[in-house]
This record gives C-alpha cells, sequence and structure tokens, in this order.
C-alpha cells in the first residue's frame, strides 16, 4: 500500500500527527530494562506499549542500533517483527540517514525495507536523483529525503545561495516536482526553524514533511501545526524522541503531545 | 596514530597507491565460499590473502554487510579482526556514507571507529561541519567528506552554481580549509570527471583524496595519477572494487593495477 495512504488512515484513526522516535540509547534506558538480555527491544516494546494510542507513526534512528554492532541490529528486527504482529497499522520510519551511488543501494533497500520491513526511509540528497533511484524506485516504501535539517549548523551547506535561492529549496523543489514522480517521497524539515518551515509548506503545498526538533530541541509543536499543515490539515509527521521515551511517564508524554498533534485543530 | 602518516607509511613500504573495495556482494562471491558458514569474511579473507602486497588500503562498503542484518555486521567484524590480527599496517576505510545530527552521530563513531576498529569513514557533508563534530574530533582517525561523486548523476547537486562556483568546490574549500583544523579530513573525488579532479587538486593542493570509480566505473589510472598526485607524490587512495575482486585472478589484478598506482612514477 502507499505509504502515505498508510499514514493518512493511521491518522483518521488516532487524530494524531505524532511520530516517536525510537531513539533508544543505551546510556539512558532505564536501569530495569538493562538487566534484560535484549534492553534496547525490551525498552522500546515498553515505550510502544505506553504510546501507541498516541501514535501514527514510530521512528528508531539506526545510529543507536549499530553502535552495538550485531546485537544492536538484532535488537532493531525484534522491534520491528514487534511492530508488524501487534500494531501493523503504524507507520515505520528508518531514520538511517543513508544515500550510496546507485546499485550499491540495493543493499540498504534489502536490509531497511525488505528485511527490516520499514515503510520508509531518510535519505541524503547530496548525489542526486539518479544515484537514489533505487529507494525511489519502490513505489511500495516512502524515500524522505533531508532538506532542512534542525540541527544548529544546518545552514552553514543548507542556506548556500543558488541563483537567489538557499540550497534547501532548490532541494526541496526538486523533490516535489522531479523525485516525487511517483508518489512516494517526502521531505525532512526541521521544526527549529519555523520561517523556513512556512516557506516549504509554500513551495510544496502537497508534499509530507517529517518535522524533528518538536521538544527537546525547543521546536514548538503548536506553531509547526499552524505554519506547517498542508491544506487538507495533513502533510506532517512531528517527531519528539527523548522527550517522550525518556520522560518520567512516556504515555501521559504522549498524550500531551498528541493533544498539541490533532489535524484538526 | 595520525591516519595519513600511517597511510604514507604504507604507500613507502608497498609503493602503491592502490585501494581495494572489499565490496563482498553475495550474489557474486563464488560458489565455493558460498557453502561456508562466513561466506562474506571467507571471501574477504582469500581476497585479502591474494591481494595485501599490492595494497595500501582496504574499503569495505557497510552496504553489502548491512544487507544481512546481524549476520552481515558479524561478518564485517570478522573481517576487521582479521585484518587488525595479521595486516595492522595497512589503513582500513568504512565506506557508510554516514551522517546524522550532532550527538546521534555517537552511535556511528562508537561502531565504526571504536567497535570495529576502522582508520576512516565516508561522511555526507549535508548537515554541515557542526553536525560531524563527533567525527572531526576524532583526531586519532579520518573523515572522508563526499565532495565530487563518480556516479552518472552527481552533477544534478554537485555542480548547482554558488556563486559563480559549482557547489562541490564551495564544500572542497570548506572542507580543506575550516573543517580540517586537526588535519584529519579527506574528500572523495570520483575518478571518472578528470577535469574536475584536477580543479579539486588545485583548490586543495595538500589534502588527501579517496579516488573511486576506476576500472568498473570507466576512471583511468594512469589519468588520475597525472592530475591528481599532490607536490609529494601522494595525496591520492585510488579505490578498486568489482574489477579486482571478482576477476578471475584477484591477485595479478591487484599487481598489475599496483603497476599503475606507484606513488613515483
Amino acid at each position: 500500500m502507499d505509504i502515505e495512504r498508510k499514514y493518512h488512515q493511521r491518522v483518521q484513526h488516532t487524530q494524531s500527527l505524532l511520530c516517536v522516535g525510537l531513539d533508544a540509547d543505551r546510556a539512558k534506558i532505564p536501569a530495569p530494562f538493562m538487566h534484560e538480555a535484549t534492553p534496547q527491544f525490551a525498552f522500546n516494546r515498553w515505550i510502544i506499549e505506553q504510546t501507541h494510542p498516541y501514535v501514527s507513526a514510530y521512528k528508531p534512528n539506526t545510529a543507536f542500533y549499530e553502535a552495538h554492532g550485531a546485537q544492536g541490529w538484532r535488537e532493531l528486527r525484534l522491534t520491528m517483527d514487534y511492530l508488524h504482529e501487534f500494531h501493523p497499522e503504524i507507520v515505520t520510519i528508518c531514520d538511517a540517514k543513508r544515500a550510496d551511488i546507485g546499485n550499491t543501494n540495493q543493499g540498504y533497500v534489502q536490509a531497511i525495507f525488505d528485511e527490516l520491513g520499514f515503510d520508509a526511509i531518510t535519505l541524503h540528497p547530496y548525489l542526486g536523483q539518479e544515484a537514489l533511484s533505487p529507494f525511489l524506485e519502490r513505489t511500495d516504501k516512502a524515500s524522505i529525503i533531508l532538506v532542512r535539517t534542525s540541527n544548529p549548523g544546518a545552514q552553514e551547506l543548507q542556506h548556500l545561495p543558488v541563483g537567489g535561492q538557499p540550497l534547501w529549496e532548490v532541494i526541496l523543489s526538486k523533490v516535489a516536482h522531479e523525485w516525487n514522480r511517483h508518489g512516494n517521497c517526502m521531505a525532512v524539515i526541521g521544526a527549529t526553524a519555523l520561517d523556513d518551515l512556512a516557506r516549504a509548506r509554500a513551495l510544496a503545498p502537497d508534499l509530507t514533511f517529517l518535522v524533528p526538533g518538536v521538544g527537546a530541541q525547543g521546536g514548538d509543536a503548536e506553531a509547526v501545526l499552524r505554519v506547517g499543515k498542508a491544506s487538507n490539515g495533513l502533510g506532517l509527521i512531528v517527531n519528539a524522541s527523548r522527550e517522550v521515551i525518556f520522560s518520567a511517564d512516556p504515555a501521559s508524554t504522549a498524550r500531551r503531545m498528541h493533544g498539541q498533534l490533532m489535524p484538526n485543530s
């Protein structure tokens, strides 16, 4: 199924644009889980049990799993198996920030889309559309391109002027109008620069944006919705990670954020 | 030890600028190795045994291992353990093309530099110097930034005009003059666009370039040396992958390429 449609169906059901980042940093996982044989999976399962009613997407970042080599990959796999079995209607995004040249990407396609079964992956744009074609040709999956990121130093390259426009705007236009010919592209637009989010929405009225940076990084959920929503009230996947999963009560934190992230508010 | 110095010492010993890409694609590994419990490692060990006298660096691309999940990571680990035990003087480059924001990169630093023990990693530039600082601060390792890649569609973004210069030149200048303050940066410059390689050498006279694209992708080793060498006859790590490891006789192919890639020729 088309991943955007899967997301919209889930949002209809939950009335939530919230994505929770499953960034199971072992240094921060509460002690009881660390006694388990698979602490990252045990923690993730608990987070999913606590938060799923308020959530339309989950987004593990591969860095936290890869840090532990084969064991980490096993725990990511267990997490995905659990989601597929108990919550197949929730969209799964692999925040892998990959991109290699041409056919080499088939390894990542196989790993992330086929073996782990993610619905979507985040990708670097720098090698161009041609390099990313193994991802873009997967019409059953979504390719989420890094465009305007949420980190403090994002502007160094992303705001370089290209014919009077910042580089990120040129890339966003390419993603929306050229790379998206199968309708399976989305873009990462950080919550930490609201002017740029508003500008992104003007440039790409119908594209779905994955918006990180709400909460711990300083972004404001209400403002993100105000300037970032598409005309149909959708078009946003708003991610929160640390501020949910490492909060004292992840269920109530997710419920509170859900209240701030309703599509028709 | 400084990785550039390690590389130079190895080049002094071998008189070779050849890097062999350990892209152990299971679909192409000869049948006898596929009967082993760890076919990617068994193949890599054989390639290393056949080629090491002619080689100054090995470069596994993570995509080919990640494709097989935890098992693939285990085989990459075995490959690295083997290199550390038997050929610790050969430089190891993880062609991972990673880059996340700030502290999230610590997961990759831990995985690639500390757990697997690679000397160097390839990185996407798009998130800027600030995001990459967990890599750049590792003065005992090398950060190899993607600048002008070898794929056919590289120009789509890399040649966008920024103040009269192509984007890749602006990034190369940043890498050489700003990001490299610890002297541990290198740049990826493909062998498939010789004019750009010559221009890169003019812009960054002392930076070491990792040059993929010789052989199967069409680049010419002799021409790469002519236009790409630094003034000291070094400054190049020239990679060949498929054309060596999947040739009928990897030892003689590596020896022949070594003959074309001598630093003082």
